[in-house]
C-alpha cells in the first residue's frame, strides 16, 4: 500500500505530529488503542453500524484496555485496501468481507458466502465445528493475519428489475449489476454482468444503462431509493444465501495481547455474528413493508427455470474453483461441499420443513 | 425454597464450614467466584456442555476476576429449583430454559419457544430489536433477576413413534411423552400426553407404557438409545421450532459488578447463543446419519393432516395464553405475535424460499 497516498487522502499528509500519532498505537495508563479500518461507509445500515458497535463492545468489555478506533471506508485507506492495511501494520484490524480479497486467494469467497452455498447458521457450524476456521487460518496465515466471523446479513434479495422477468429467455442480454461469484452465475444464464459502486447504481438504473441491480436487501436498499426507478423486487437471492462479514486482526499483535483480551475480541466477534443477523432479520421485513405499502414495489419470485438454471451454473462454478489448480482452494472447496452436504440435511429436513409447515398452515 | 432440603440432597447438611463457604462467594485477590446452577445433567450434549463452556468463557474473558463455578442438575439444588436458588441468593446464576418457570409467569414460555412460534433467528431478532428483552426484564424484575439468551437448539425432532402414523386418526389415544405447551397441542389432537424424566423414557417405550416420546433431536436422542425401541423418527417438531436457553443472574449482584464484567457476561451469553446453535446444526445431522445408517431408523415426516391440525391447536393455545387474565402475559403474547408476523415474512419469503430452491434444484 502507498502510505503517503492514504495519508494524503485522509487529509493528514501535512499534519506532522497528528499523522505520527495515528501511525502508532497510543499507549496510556496500560491502555492501547487499535485502529479498525472498514470496507463500509459510516452508518451503513447493519454492516457499518455493526463494525462501530463491535469496536465499542471490545472497548467496553476491556474497560478501555483495548480501545478500538473505527475508520470507515476511505477515512484511513480506500475500502478495498483494508486488508493490506492490516498486513502492513497501518491498522491492527479490518472489518469487511473475505470475498473482497479473492485476488489473494479464491478460497476466501467461501468465508463470505457462495452461490447456492451455506445459510448463516450453516456457515457458523462449518467454521466452528467442521474444520472451517482451521482452513481459514491456514489461508490467512500466509499473510500474517487472522479472521473471525463478525456478522451475517442472512439471505439477501435477488435484485431490482425494471421489467418483470418472464423466464430464462428474459435474462439474455440483461444488463445486470451483480458482483462476484453471483455475477458469474448470472453470466452463465446469459446476462451481461457489470459491476459498479453502490453510489452509481441509482443513476444507471434510472438512465437505462442498467436493466437490473442487486445490492443487499430491503434494509440497505430502501435507503438507496432504487424503488423510484425499478419496481420489481425479486426474492430470494439464490447466489447470496448469506453474506458473512469478518474481523481480521494482525496475528502477531493479536498474539501479544494478554489472553483475556484475546478472549474478549473472539467473544465479541461471535456475539456480533448474532447481533448483525438479528438486526437484518428484524429490519429487513420492516423495510420491505415500507417498500410495498408506501412505494408500490412489487415483490416477486424468480421464475422456476431461472432458479433451476442458476443451481446448475452455481455447481459448475464451485467445480471450477475446486479444480482451479490452487491446493488450498481445492481443500477449502472440498471441506465446504462436504460440510454443506451434511448440514443441508438438517436445514432442509428439519428447520426448513418447519418453516414450510408454518407458512402453509399457521396464521394468527 | 427449602434450603435445608437442598443442602441435604447435595450431601452437605452436616458439612459445617463447607456449607458456609458454599453459601458465600469467595473473594480473593479482587477475584470473585459465582455459582452457576444448571437444569442440565453434566456433559449433556449441546446444553450441559454449553453451560460449562459459557462459565469458562466468562472466567477467561475476565482473567478470573469473575470465576464461574458450575453445578450441574442436582449438584447444589434440584434442577427445577435453579431459578429459586438465584432468587434466594444460594447461587448467583442459573442456566436453563425460561419455560421451566411457567408457574412463576406463563409469559416465560415465549422466551424459550412456543408451538408454531419463532425460529432461533426470529427469537433473537424479537428479543434484541423488537422489544422482547424489555418485556422479559419486566417479568423477571418481579423476582429480582435478569435473563439473557444463552443458546438455542434450532428446530427439534418431532419424536420417536413405535408405530408409523397414518394420519390424524392414528393420534387418538396415543400415549405420548411430550411436555409443556407442545404437549397441550398434542392433547388437542387426541393424544394421551404424559410427562416423565428423560431417564425413564427408554424403559417406558420398551415396555409399551408409551407409544411415542419426544425429547430433543438426534444429537441428544442418539445417546439415550431410543432407536433400540422405536424405529420411526418424525421431523420436524412443529411444537418446538427452537428451544432457547437462558442465563439468569441475580440482578442486584449483576448491577454491583463493574461495567466491564457486566459487558463480558452479556457478550459471552450472546456468543454462546451462536455457539450452541452451531453445535446442534453441526452435530444433529451427523447423529441422524448414524441413526439411519447404523441403527436402521426410519426418518419420516408427519402426515399433512396432523401438521395442519397442530397449527390450529397452536393458534388456540396462544390465544388462551393471551386471554388468561394476566396482564404481562397478554402483553408478551401480543408482542410475540406482532413480531412473529413481521419476522415470518422474511423467514418464509427469503431464507426459507432459498432453502426450498436449494433443496429442489441444487446438488453437488
Amino acid at each position: 500500500m502507498d502510505r503517503r497516498s492514504f495519508l494524503r487522502k485522509a487529509g493528514l499528509a501535512g499534519a506532522g505530529a497528528g499523522a505520527a500519532a495515528l501511525a502508532t498505537p497510543a499507549i496510556a495508563q496500560g491502555n492501547q488503542t487499535w485502529r479498525m479500518v472498514t470496507t463500509w461507509p459510516k452508518n451503513f445500515p447493519g454492516l457499518g453500524v455493526g463494525a462501530q458497535r463491535l469496536a465499542d463492545r471490545i472497548t467496553a468489555a476491556s474497560d478501555g484496555r483495548l480501545t478500538v478506533q473505527v475508520y470507515s471506508a476511505g477515512e484511513l485507506v480506500p475500502p478495498l485496501q483494508s486488508l493490506d492495511a492490516v498486513i502492513d501494520g497501518s491498522a491492527e484490524m479490518s472489518h469487511g468481507a473475505a470475498y473482497y480479497w479473492q485476488n489473494k486467494s479464491p478460497a476466501l469467497s467461501f468465508f463470505t458466502g457462495v452461490p447456492y452455498g451455506m445459510t448463516s447458521r450453516e456457515m457458523a457450524a462449518w467454521v466452528r465445528y467442521m474444520g472451517g476456521q482451521e482452513i481459514w487460518d491456514e489461508i490467512y496465515d500466509q499473510f500474517g493475519v487472522q479472521g473471525f466471523l463478525s456478522g451475517d446479513t442472512g439471505t439477501q434479495a435477488g435484485g431490482w428489475f425494471r421489467e418483470e422477468l418472464t423466464g430464462l429467455d428474459s435474462v439474455k442480454g440483461l444488463r445486470f449489476r451483480t458482483p462476484g461469484l453471483g455475477g458469474r452465475v448470472w453470466e452463465k444464464l446469459g446476462a451481461t454482468v457489470t459491476n459498479m459502486a453502490a453510489g452509481e447504481i441509482f443513476q444507471a438504473l434510472q438512465s437505462g444503462t442498467l436493466d437490473a441491480a442487486e445490492f443487499v436487501g430491503p434494509y440497505n436498499d430502501l435507503a438507496l431509493g432504487f424503488y423510484q426507478v425499478a419496481k420489481n423486487y425479486y426474492f430470494p437471492s439464490f447466489v447470496e444465501p448469506g453474506l458473512a462479514t469478518e474481523l481480521v486482526v494482525n496475528k502477531s499483535k493479536y498474539q501479544e495481547l494478554p489472553s483475556d483480551l484475546q478472549a474478549i475480541v473472539k467473544d465479541v466477534c461471535q456475539a456480533e455474528y448474532d447481533q448483525v443477523a438479528s438486526d437484518f432479520y428484524a429490519n429487513d421485513p420492516r423495510a420491505l413493508k415500507t417498500l410495498v405499502d408506501e412505494h408500490g414495489v412489487n415483490v416477486r419470485q424468480f421464475p422456476d427455470d431461472i432458479v433451476e438454471a442458476g443451481a446448475k451454473a452455481a455447481a459448475e462454478i464451485l467445480g471450477e474453483l475446486r479444480d482451479s489448480g490452487d491446493a488450498l482452494t481445492k481443500k477449502t472447496t472440498e471441506s465446504f461441499i462436504e460440510s454443506l452436504n451434511i448440514l443441508r440435511t438438517r436445514t432442509e429436513g428439519t428447520d426448513g420443513a418447519f418453516v414450510e409447515a408454518r407458512k402453509k398452515y399457521f396464521s394468527i
